[in-house]
């Protein structure tokens, strides 16, 4: 496609922010032109072709100057998204990947009025759930009416979990696996259409490395017991050293299992499953910022404005390529 | 979601039709309000609460009277479509499974013309391939820049495989079966990104009644060895009785698979699979049509006109669900 570089700027440059930096190079038909952060001289030694930006200094102003068409925002969705969305938002196009799911529809209400009333485009909850996750659900809901629906998590490290892992007194350290439970996937898989508790569907195991000294036998209770995080699961608590850790569990894997089970007619069976599988979460997530900040950008030019959602995007929007070669090629 | 019923007219009335007649009774939002055939007396004694319309009475005004929002056309895309399309394309919003993959540009182009010129969307080319699968492999595409794509079908009965039995002499019957080759699906699986020949993916399994006398080993010969259909496959024929075909093969289940397989960052696995099985692949098609219908009413009421494919439309458009339901509870 023959067109400018659509201009990306990344805010918060984290594990997520480096997964949208590496996406940008994959991706031809975009170009990084500017990084803010709280980390401004480490991250300097750290990117090339990139205008740094402190957040501490107010650096808002010269921020604008790099002339950016999508900024992609990529703090968390507890403390910074619910800050910085919505004054991002003011100033430019954003993408971001709200995640907190009970509060999506209040975010959203909130960095539409914003988008709105600057004329912006603002994605939100580009992940991979929320956002192709969401997609699959409500694509499968629609072809298979009155289908059951499911959706498994990992196996893969849940970022949430680790942290609130690590709150425990003693924790030097901790890493959190989701992992489906097999019997409970399979009895989706082959149509049967099982009610499942949270237990049923899958079970948790948390590495930890302890603090010298530390009681573990209250660490292991604490962690497993701990109301909302572990306790509605089967959880297994393993002690490694801090060397374990660097060496087996230093990369952030996810994956997940959307289902859609039903019938259609007098009683044929339907079924539909998507499955991903990332060896980095942080880098999936960029991907998925990426494209999304290409539809952001489609969007704007056409003259829209407000907040969209990925089920808001005709999937064309997402794609590098012309309306011609999908036409031809991926039909 | 509180509006008006979606009213949909079926044109053509064989399995695809059916099928679309039992998705719009599944779909409370949408009504049947009239059927076009070759056929109506025979249909009139099979269907209920719907008016029927002869083609060959050239019945089209009438038709119209029916206030109809969205006709579904449910014929082939060899004969049908390629008139059809065009000619009722001026005179409502369609929707359509047109899949002559290779012809799709230049149908689309005609469509659109025609829509456009008549304030009226058309999408076309709405089932599961090209459809739903062009959906994913779009998607996928743009989650995972530069992945390795497959796409697999079966274990189903491919109707355009069965007819082309059925021209062999001596045949009276025959449904042919395609099969994903299980080695080649789990190379694929686990990222291994093997290049793979048509033989290498499917083979095929014909199923034949052969009329009385006929000579067996010719018409295993002829079909195994005809071009374009059989000769690139490893293709298996079972001569099986009247009866059997009657009671083993009379459904039409279709299932497939598509994958995108590559990595991010400096060499991270990354992986998406998505798999359909519909033991009914003419109430599949009739379940997508109906989406899609509701997304073509929905698309004319917002001014848009002109061709789509399920690649143009956001996808919210196509679920029952308002966007208050799917920000709650579906992102």
């Amino acid at each position: 496609m023959k067109e400018e570089r659509i201009k990306i700027a990344i805010v918060g440059y984290g594990n997520v922010g480096r997964g949208v930096h590496k996406a940008i190079e994959k991706n031809p038909d975009t170009t990084l032109v500017g990084i803010m952060t709280r980390r401004p001289k480490e991250v300097a030694r750290e990117t090339h072709n990139a205008d740094i930006f402190s957040f501490d200094s107010k650096d808002y102003r010269h921020f604008g100057l790099c002339n950016l068409d999508v900024a992609v925002l990529c703090g968390g969705s507890k403390n910074d998204l619910p800050q910085q969305g919505p004054f991002f938002a003011r100033y430019f196009n954003t993408v971001d990947s709200f995640d907190t799911h009970a509060n999506i529809p209040t975010y959203f209400a909130k960095m539409d009025e914003i988008a709105k009333a600057n004329n912006h485009i603002s994605i939100i909850s580009a992940g991979w759930d929320p956002g192709t996750f969401s997609l699959e659900r409500v694509l499968a809901d629609a072809f298979i009416p009155e289908a059951k629906h499911y959706t498994f998590w990992g196996v893969g490290v849940s970022q949430g979990h680790s942290d609130a892992a690590r709150q425990v007194r003693g924790v030097k350290d901790a890493r959190s696996y989701t992992i489906p439970i097999k019997e409970a996937l399979e009895k989706v898989r082959i149509g049967e259409n099982p009610d499942l508790t949270a237990r049923q569907k899958h079970k948790r195991l948390v590495y930890v490395v302890a603090e010298e000294n530390a009681d573990l036998t209250r660490i292991d209770e604490e962690i497993r017991t701990m109301p909302n995080y572990f306790a509605d699961y089967n959880t297994e608590v393993r002690f490694i050293t801090e060397e374990e850790m660097k060496k087996n569990h230093s990369k952030y894997p996810h994956a997940g299992f959307v289902f859609a089970s039903g019938k259609t007619g007098e009683g044929n069976k339907a079924l539909i499953e998507y499955r991903c599988e990332w060896q980095s979460n942080p880098e999936a997530t960029g991907n998925i910022l990426v494209a999304c900040a290409r539809a952001a950008y489609r969007l704007r030019k056409e003259g829209k404005s407000g907040a969209f959602t990925m089920l808001d995007i005709p999937p064309a929007y997402l794609s590098p390529h012309s309306k011609e070669e999908l036409l031809k090629s991926f039909m």
